[in-house]
């Protein structure tokens, strides 16, 4: 794999979904690169928090925001392990992100459902990178449920 | 006005909007209430925090979630100024929020365009209360934005 390759990236995004993996979080990770540099990490805490809002996509585009002192995103990459909800593809929208790449397909609650251009027109979309590993984390967690209840 | 009325309600979220004006943000201001009670507030605060995501909705929501050390806010309302733009109402129904209420419409950025039930099917929606006072407050924030221009 290469150094500051779309593969290189989504492993640090699988990385903090590890992070939500052993909180007992469903297992999200997410992470924000500007010039082959992350400048924004999160991982899901929704149960955690108590906060529906606290997705690995929000916590990292408000981590890199605050990073650069600057709401918009527009130079920046977003990799995050699943395909966003409509929650986080409108903040992704509002902050104008450059690009944004997933690993695995949300058929239930992916924001491509609504068919309705949620993202910003320049905003480029890349899907499905390393998305057998993603899946494989999120089986884990749900086969792992399944057992304890 | 009575008292614990939805126009009651939309006035403590009109006072959260002034907050915003006074800041120099975008004017639109969220409460949420249960039992009467408001148990989360919010104001716009998206370039004071260089945060797309500081919208009054996510803030009220987050507060009321704390308050409660709980995430889903089935029994309450949120009343907010300006119908919810699409990462709102992605974060409105994932709390399956009980009821929404808002003031005034976005026919630019609201969630109703995209023709997609976005909110939980048990959310209940009323629109339009105290709608001239929320257009008012906005419309006195552009105008001083176009003056100073």
């Amino acid at each position: 794999m290469d150094f500051f390759s779309d593969e290189y990236y989504m492993k640090m995004a699988l990385a903090e979904a590890e992070e939500a993996l052993m909180q007992n979080e469903v297992p999200i990770g997410a992470v924000i690169v500007l010039n082959d540099k992350i400048i924004g990490r999160g991982h899901n805490l929704t149960q955690n928090l108590h906060d529906v809002s606290a997705h690995a996509e929000m916590q990292a585009i408000t981590a890199a925001a605050n990073f650069l002192g600057a709401k918009y995103l527009n130079d920046c990459t977003l990799y995050v392990t699943l395909e966003p909800c409509i929650m986080c593809a409108g903040a992704i929208a509002w902050a104008q992100m450059g690009k944004v790449v997933w690993a695995a397909t949300d058929p239930k609650k992916g924001f491509s459902l609504t068919n309705y251009p949620i993202l910003h027109p320049k905003t480029i979309v890349k899907k499905g990178v390393l998305a057998a590993e993603s899946e494989s984390i999120l089986k884990k967690f749900f086969a792992q449920k399944r057992r304890n209840l």
